[in-house]
């Protein structure tokens, strides 16, 4: 199961830099690296201490490629248990190229797609959910998923599954033996401890699969169309809500080209608003809500803003009434948000005046001025609050990945089986396959139970390199 | 002169990548990175060998940012020859972000661009002209102009320069001081020794000035005009000729996107040609060779290449004879090879009466089949052996960049004059006038004699982090 081969891949993103990482991993990889590199104090690399950088340059043949700095990291203690050599060169995408070919001629094949962390995996280094968590940390753009992600990679997550199979394995062990003394009628496993230990494990398996809607949304952003008569200040509520943020990203030189427009981050957590750069040019008016396209919208949306102009509210107000009250019938489940903008237009009792008559219809309502950048963030309050952070507030094991939380929704069936079979007092050998059933989806999370596809399927998602 | 202050920056390339590189440099980068890592092993950072590498994690008020390998350099054994701290993190823009923010309150400031390496100047670690090589060896993207950078980089451009420099100044002190003793009419400096010295200047300068033409075309490529009617099959050569370099290129996946369509690399040299996509398009027949676009794309290149189909030279040979004369009488400068395309259509006899016509205008030629790929290799050989590459294969130094060609031309006239003077029996506090303006100009291509506006010209074109 273990690889024998030695693997290379440029480890940093492609393109031109200052600096671009190649990595070797692999029983050859520091024999492979000596051929190929000589050290600026003649020192001969296979004998050097791990964890140590020595600059050098990259020569065949007398040809000299670059200088470089090369890391020795001797398996292991490495990344993937292997032995492992990062070259540090000049970030040119020819010299990356040239020195990646000139590895290949000396014995390394190419990496594939997660493959370092692949063998991570196979090696011990990580179990399957932390392999998982190291695509998610790298995916991560903001807080909250990085701050998940981060705690399931530390192992969070896996501890608490691991702790929970092993106290079901122990009973699972209990039952079986049992059934070698069938004939004898004895008990070795306590039922009333077994009974208590299945309630614990069900209140953990629900908890956790409740986490998903949090952990889903946190992963994926939450999707928020904003809909409202033209000119009515769409655009420039966006940009009032977005603003802040970017001049906080744009402050670092060199980091801002891969900001993702249009997604506003408020405590962590991603508001992606859909088809925002649709809703700046297109005129679908609310009037017309029969239209598809504002349907589609709000379709896609799990937060809805409804936008209208305060000064128009006199005129159009029952329109407005009526329309929201059709989005609330239509979209009973969607979080709806009812903002009035441009307050700065009328007075304050006239304010007050819509504020009360919307109250009956019994939605979130904020009163903004997009254009002074009042009531901003009072509306991202009122975003916020829409989504429950507490498990993500009290550090919990929050759970993102759908693989995980199948397995936990079939784990959790297994586990009910189980506890129905107890308490209707099902015999043993029947009730072992129930346990054994949910230990195998248990043990799917964490990688104790695998198979080639799986893993095919989980690696094949990280970028190669990694 | 020497900046006191720690900087710190993004050395990989921008965006998400398996792992991300970020640099600090300056008399507080251990401390610094000090204060925001935690050893796995509870090692003290400060206490630490340089070229070490630890793991651990990125902390701040018990928040883990992210688990990362820390590498420390203790200057002057660094590449800027301060201390230098490179923190390796997994590749996601937010995880690049959030640390840079955390290094900047603890009291690092944002690099400028190019500032690493302007610190690797001022504390001596590389001359100017090693400073500049490294810009072009990241930008480099053929063989031949990496293989330029890299000489450079290493310090043969710089050791030729410096030996001479030195001999001059060896003269000019000894002249200078015969003014010192002028009342008795000494002579320090031997005038036949010295005048070998400048001869031999001289003949080294001529030879420097002589290898910009080939290092400026090796740097920038040289561009290629492919003209001729249209279906003559111009899109099919290129395919023919670029194809097997495309092969090469997508062996390594990962490392591909940059690639430079377009451009074809023969034996390092790299050609462009010019506008490919506006002539796979246009219909700029040659008969109506007055067509301002046609000269157009003559006028930008370095290299015509003139191609028509071996089956129509008899009946429109002679147009295309009066053709090739035009281009040959408008641009005589221009090299120019005829490329009879399309053999197998006819015979070999044929191909030969060809041949035997087109000599007379002794013009490089080539027959080839572009659907087929017969002579393509041969055309290959044309274009290659247009560009004197001997400098190249001899591994002589050659000049690419303009401010030194600027500089060894200035100092070129400025020999001049002292020879002239030498010869003429000028005084010698004339001659020592000159001398200086020498000494001066060799003095700016390494940077012994520079200034902040030439310092910031030249590092405002690297990228920030190198």
């Amino acid at each position: 199961m273990i690889p024998q081969d030695t693997i290379v891949a440029l480890a940093t993103p492609s393109g031109a830099g200052a600096i671009a990482i190649i990595r070797l991993s692999g029983k050859d990889a520091i024999a492979i690296a000596a051929e190929v590199f000589q050290s600026v104090s003649g020192k001969d690399i296979t004998k050097q201490k791990t964890h140590t950088i020595h600059l050098g340059h990259i020569v065949e043949n007398g040809k000299v490629y670059d200088q470089v700095l090369l890391s020795i990291f001797k398996g292991p203690n490495s990344y993937t248990g292997e032995n492992v050599i990062e070259i540090s060169c000049h970030g040119s995408t020819f010299i990356q190229q040239q020195i990646i070919q000139l590895l290949l001629r000396k014995g390394a094949k190419m990496a594939q797609a997660g493959e370092f962390t692949l063998r991570a995996f196979l090696n011990g280094k990580l179990d399957l959910s932390q392999a998982e968590a190291v695509a998610d940390l790298i995916a991560s753009d903001n807080e909250a998923s990085h701050q998940i992600a981060m705690q399931q990679m530390r192992g969070g997550f896996s501890n608490e599954i691991t702790k929970l199979r092993e106290e079901l394995l122990n009973f699972a062990s209990l039952i079986e033996l049992e059934l070698d003394f069938a004939e004898e009628d004895v008990e070795f496993a306590d039922r009333t401890q077994f009974h208590e230990l299945l309630e614990r494990i069900e209140f953990v398996l629900k908890r956790l699969i409740d986490s998903f809607a949090v952990g889903n949304v946190i992963k994926n952003g939450i999707p928020v169309a904003i809909v409202g008569e033209p000119n009515v200040g769409k655009s420039t509520l966006l940009n009032a809500l977005l603003n802040e943020e970017r001049a906080i990203v744009s402050d670092i030189a060199g980091t801002t080209r891969d900001t993702i427009e249009d997604e506003l981050v408020i405590n962590g957590i991603g508001f992606r608003f859909i088809d925002t750069a649709g809703i700046r040019e297109t005129k679908d008016v609310v009037e017309s809500i029969g239209i598809q396209k504002t349907f589609e919208k709000i379709e896609q949306a799990q937060v809805v803003i409804y936008l209208f102009e305060s000064s128009k509210f006199q005129v159009s107000g029952s329109r407005y009434i009526t329309e929201i009250e059709k989005i609330k019938n239509k979209y009973p489940l969607k979080q709806l948000i009812v903002v009035v903008n441009k307050i700065d237009l009328i007075s304050e009792v006239e304010v007050n005046q819509i504020r009360k008559q919307l109250q009956e219809l019994n939605v979130k309502l904020a009163t903004i001025s997009a254009k002074e950048k009042s009531g901003i963030d009072t509306l991202k309050e009122e975003l916020l609050s829409l989504i429950n952070t507490g498990a993500l507030r009290n550090n919990e094991t929050i759970v993102t990945n759908t693989r995980h939380y199948d397995s936990l929704l079939k784990a959790l069936e297994e586990i009910q089986k189980v506890k129905w079979g107890l308490d209707s007092g099902l015999s043993s050998d029947l009730m072992a396959i129930d346990i054994r059933s949910a230990l195998h989806y248990f043990g799917e999370i964490t990688g104790e139970v695998t198979n080639d596809e799986l893993l095919g399927n989980i690696f094949a998602n990280f970028c190669i390199g990694k």
